[in-house]
């Protein structure tokens, strides 16, 4: 979040069409619970724009972009890299460690969340393989417990800026107002 | 989780093709992170098959059934029930309000985790309408942070009977044994 080392989701693989939702929903979950930036397949734009759009309307900073050479970002990130999988260590025993590194070095931090194949350099690359549970579930789901585990909670309190609408939380009813009705 | 009063997560609408790995998702993620049953509107006949179908290799005790009427049992529902929201209060703010009802009630609790369009009839019958963030992101990522939330993270201690096949976790690889391996 703002101020802290930067924290990037990178989501590896998308099919269009089949996988539009998925990732649209990995970049909106990295966005609500404390990201900074996604970096999207470069073949996941309409994804982008979704993610976009969302941010012009509920507030930032938020980053999203498209990047034509993942495995390299993933290889040569200038930092700390975890990769979010049913396969890898529990999130449990080794979140503690991830934040704890996260606090000493000040580099920004990748997590990378797999779409369908994640070949095996990704595994080998990452600091830490991490599971949300060892169970096949979804990588949205699991992209959120980390998220919401690494920030401790700290970010639902984030403020947003520059956003046109804000939801007011209630017991009942939805209400959307404008920043400036908030203020008043 | 079992010995527990019930927690079942309801998935709230569901347009065939369209929400099948959405829907999907909502029910493997009820699964994996503590909740005991699924319910699914009767169109969603092949998400059903799927949550089953990982709850007979990976294990339960996880129940998986189609309503088809769904309205009628949230009206029903002998217990409380939370509805997650991005126009709700905030889950910071209720989430203890809602174990400690549990705990002192040691009734079920029904989590709805809505489609695209839920009719207001739901917001005015819960118990609670919780936002995991009163921003727009994913009916996955809200369901993984509440349940999560609730279970304060004991859901990732369970342990899970008749599975034909068990993660080990581990720092790089892939291991997938059968349980009498890991017996040895």
């Amino acid at each position: 979040m703002q101020d802290d080392p930067e924290v990037a989701v990178l989501r590896f693989g998308h099919r269009p069409g089949r996988d539009d939702r998925m990732t649209t929903h990995v970049g909106l979950t990295a966005r609500a619970l404390g990201a900074d930036r996604v970096i999207l397949p470069d073949n996941a734009g309409q994804s982008l724009e979704t993610i976009r759009d969302i941010t012009t309307r509920f507030g930032g900073p938020f980053d999203a972009e498209l990047d034509d050479s993942q495995a390299a970002t993933i290889r040569d990130w200038d930092g700390r890299v975890v990769h979010l999988t049913m396969y890898g260590e529990r999130v449990q025993d080794v979140e503690g460690e991830v934040r704890a590194a996260r606090e000493e070095t000040d580099e920004p931090l990748l997590i990378v969340v797999g779409g369908e194949k994640v070949p095996f350099e990704v595994y080998d690359e990452a600091d830490w393989n991490v599971g949300v549970t060892n169970q096949p579930h979804s990588e949205v789901a699991g992209l959120a417990v980390f998220l919401d585990r690494l920030f401790e909670g700290d970010e639902l309190e984030r403020e947003w800026t520059d956003a046109e609408q804000v939801v007011v939380p209630e017991e009942t009813g939805k209400t959307v107002v404008s920043p400036d009705e908030l203020e008043e």
